[in-house]
């Protein structure tokens, strides 16, 4: 929900909240779960492997947070971060991870890391030794809203680890809710049942609510139209590791810019990176919103609006698909048919994009990329949606038991 | 619902039905399966821990059928009870459970069994070798009716102690029910394919139809307006955990004390123990029926009503909270309304508390307890839930591999 | 749906099919997957236990297709098989079995090997080694329609044998078919989550475009009106294992033959055995249809109409019940009432049947068969539930690890 890119993941370990008088009090009451969880005296302890989902880190550097009287008002509210985007990274030395709440938490930094992860798990897949490394632990999904493939690919990702899971595929219609019971007390009875809940709900804001209430790690899984984080890391992990690089890249995000928060988290994480362009193609109306292209601009992405799909797509590293939901056009089914024609990516297409180059798409796919480009080596999006499981593993085992 | 205290778990291994002559033919046809799993030669049998799911016990002393005649009509069917509560109960002596059915199926032995092996529960959660007991093992998930809350508490329980599960969340749409196949039919088809079935259903009785016909154990997880005896072992086991005590205790029921289930299984089972004190607190329309009052006296508890919920939680060991449920109260919008405001715990209420004392609620919790109440130490609804998996572990062990 | 007994699992297996120039052309597009998952080198490889899933197999036969010219044009489509029929058949010299498609796909040998798995099955079931030979692997229940029956069996036999499990009880309303996507792009992206689907699905066909698209093992668990090969498999496993033979048996089929998949695939499978004796029992409006006699006739078995239920009773080996569906009769409700009540399979059936005969049925059964019945040792409807258990374990084994 453009929010500010400059609060890093780092901030979810902050134990400094009251001694910080200069960030703004809404920041503080709408974060303050995100390093509620961490004990006070975590910057004594060493980071030891013995110690399981301890929830603390070191080397935490003196706090400062940022400027936040720089950014427009509307981001204030996110924009508080540590110093620490400027601290080297390295393995034995790195954060805990509370909870994965929205794309915006993440910097470059524990993005490269996470993914560094995540390749490990490609090669756990088969029954390798790595794969009991969740053994004990219980999963919870806790689904309000069904989200079959979102949930089976999170499923996967915890049994391929050793792990189990508790499946609720219909949270909304069959549990207490349905009798008017908060989120909150859900969450603490659920948690009373499982060591990481992975929510899907239908309102904006839920999972962080959720984060604030309970003591396990939660993983959002989508809510409403506000964040679908997992989405936005595979991707850029996919990208990584069909183009070999996030730097220096240009990128074509094509059909649904307006709505689809697959597109704007994507756009919010590409900043992150150095020399990166991208190109918005899309029908009259539904247009990326002035929001994202604002933040592009303060970060010094260099951006591109066109009309001309064969012309984006011949210059691109990669083609970023996207569906046209025809529930966007309420009564004006005209406007749906018009605008979901006039971006295809078929075989045309694919004859003027380079030969490194890759289409991408979140899936479900209808007949915005036509079923003959299947077989080019260049459509990633099946292998896009199976490195959702990979960045799912690398998660999961993050969450539960560290780096 | 409704029927006689003296009815013991031992009831449930008797092989000497026919032997019988003074029980009345009624309750031989209900109970039948309650004892019909165990082997005729059962009393020859060693009692061992080899012998898993054996379904036998030993030191059966000869039976004696209560006086029925002594009790109202409508307690007939199920007042016949061996005489074994005199028994020293002991480890390594114990009996086989076989079916969880009921919560009158309970003697006050039992019950402390069942706590002293919840307890070894608490422990075992955190993968201590204990955590692989069921292992092998398959429990099926059979629930008519939805209830999320409930379903994930076993099947965590269930997982927790490294056991399989089979989950069927909303079996009367789905299943063969919906072609007419009978319960007993249903049942017979799953026993094939698991060892132990949790069963949830919208009919009372149902639970021990399935026991009836199972020649595995079955666990009722609520039929109908029926029986929900986990739930009310999970009660019972929180005062004991949060109190210290069961004897001696004063007990506040407070809500809709006519229709919850909760509250009078609750009040059956406390009459197990020594010099109990209960208080009913209830708007009008929801009063506690005079079967459980009669009931109480008969065994010497004393009880009281009062509309005084702040004197009555100056006094008690444990305020016990319950929903007032709109179904109830069909059109009359108005009566819910003024029933439902009548008795709020709140932080009021908890000021005049005493120290040692709880608040207690079977949740789902709507605003009966004020979420300010949630902070206190005395807020003990979030603990009572946790418990719940404890004491669900406790029965799964002691169905599958005895004590 | 009526296709040739003469696809012969075998087939399963070719690579040739660019050099098989008289196979016709719709065999090999409806069924390149059948054979498309075998590596081209397989022929050079060993068979070895160590290769698990590796989709080869050795000791394959020149290739010679059937005339099939010879069979009706209806039935041409399924009509190619290898000439492996006549190949000694030998432990650690079999095929490797790709996917579970249709009932057509196995021949007499293959049956028999199966079942001599499922026979291993029936020990493996409670706690011993074999209980971890799936360890590790995922299997989908990707259910478009809901069996809860059918699906529990399949995954308590997955979970017996150390597998794990992902579920989607109803797909079809939840999954992203309900946005439009096609079932092959669901194929592609479960396949990524898991290492076999067992696939129910409303529309006849579709188990087969699954397998088409699928890297990974296809089991069809029902696909609408077509196949639904496991129940067959194990219909004709427990014959064997009631009865002690497939030879030389007669066998009365009984109740809705007009419209029950289960008699049909039963009758297909019964013809590959010698000296069978078939019954056909029903009601006027759910006859057996012609192209099933047709097809008897034309593989020389006997079969035989008849009014009468007992004489059929008596003479045959076993009694085939099913249970005549409501909804086949539209308005015509009298019909129904008249259809069901025709033929019962009661005591007095029993009465005249041979000691060593059984009643069968794929349930639920409503009253088309007695309750009284249930007591008597030759009601084997529910060992034959639980046969599909061993049927299901048998094959999940040999589709993911081998023979």
């Amino acid at each position: 929900m453009a929010s500010s890119p400059s609060f890093s993941m780092s901030a979810l370990h902050s134990t400094c909240t009251p001694r910080v008088p200069n960030c703004p009090k809404e920041f503080v009451d709408n974060h303050s779960s995100l390093y509620s969880k961490q004990p006070l005296h975590s910057k004594l302890m060493p980071l030891s492997t013995d110690l399981k989902h301890s929830r603390f880190f070191t080397n935490e550097k003196p706090l400062q947070w940022e400027q936040t009287a720089r950014l427009p008002q509307r981001n204030r509210v996110l924009s508080c971060a540590l110093d620490i985007e400027n601290t080297p990274f390295s393995v034995g030395n790195k954060f805990q991870l509370d909870d994965v709440i929205e794309a915006q938490q993440f910097d470059r930094e524990t993005l490269s890391a996470i993914f560094e992860v995540a390749r490990e798990m490609e090669k756990v897949e088969k029954k390798s030794p790595g794969s009991q490394i969740l053994k004990g632990y219980l999963m919870a999904t806790l689904f309000y809203e069904p989200s079959t493939r979102t949930r089976l690919s999170f499923e996967s990702a915890m049994k391929r680890l050793g792990g189990e899971v508790l499946t609720t595929e219909n949270a909304r219609e069959f549990s207490s809710a349905a009798k008017g019971e908060t989120l909150e007390d859900t969450i603490r009875t659920v948690e009373g049942y499982s060591d990481i809940i992975v929510m899907r709900h239908f309102e904006s804001g839920a999972a962080r609510r959720a984060a604030v209430t309970a003591e396990i790690p939660i993983i959002n899984a989508g809510d409403g139209p506000g964040q679908h984080p997992t989405q936005a890391l595979l991707d850029v992990y996919t990208i990584e590791r069909e183009i070999g690089r996030l730097d220096r890249i240009k990128v074509g995000l094509v059909g649904d810019l307006a709505n689809g928060r697959t597109v704007r988290s994507l756009a919010y994480l590409l900043a992150k990176y150095q020399d990166v362009k991208i190109y918005f193609v899309s029908p009259e109306v539904v247009k990326m919103k002035d929001d994202i292209k604002d933040y592009l601009t303060s970060k010094g992405v260099e951006w591109e609006e066109s009309a001309d799909l064969m012309e984006v797509a011949s210059k691109c590293d990669v083609v970023y698909q996207t569906r046209i939901q025809r529930e966007r056009f309420g009564e004006r089914a005209d406007l749906y048919e018009e605008a979901r024609g006039k971006y295809i990516v078929d075989r045309d297409v694919l004859g003027v994009m380079q030969k490194h180059a890759v289409v991408m798409h979140p899936l479900p796919r209808l007949d915005e990329i036509t079923v003959d480009v299947d077989e080019d080596q260049r459509a990633a999006y099946f292998r896009q949606a199976k490195n959702g499981l990979y960045i799912r593993m690398a998660l999961l085992k993050l969450l539960l038991v560290g780096w």
